[in-house]
């Protein structure tokens, strides 16, 4: 089964590479910049017999590597389809 | 205007950072997992009076700095509402 793991910051977290983006974006002379963000994509093909086996495999992945808890929102979309 | 460019390698393209998640989620024991692709995941907020002005934008944005076209896709979805 494949799935797509969306993990950004927390908001009020400082985003540096966000901010870095944000500037040179401006030095290309892309005005009306307001904010930038950068996260992480991550996507999955695993083995899961059904779609909660897969989404309960895929969040304690999050919990214990993919994702910073401390900093970092998760969301799994799982693409049962594929 | 709210957007999100996801950014993903191109198919075929090694990716050296999946892998590395991928053999770290076997060493916690996590079997069963297939494969493993890592992208990036851009937020933006911009000026922009139209979605197809805002569409222009970011797609000249992506080419320009955001996305190395040679080995990466991206994807642009417009949040109007937001």
């Amino acid at each position: 089964m494949k799935a797509t793991v969306k993990i950004t910051l927390k908001h009020g977290v400082l985003d540096p590479q966000g901010k870095a983006i944000e500037k040179s974006l401006g030095q290309l002379g892309f005005t009306g910049v307001n904010d930038v963000r950068q996260g992480k994509l991550i996507e999955l093909d695993i083995d899961a017999d059904t779609p909660e086996e897969a989404e309960k495999q895929i969040t304690e992945m999050c919990e214990k590597l993919l994702a910073n808890t401390v900093i970092e929102n998760y969301d799994i979309q799982l693409n049962p389809a594929d």
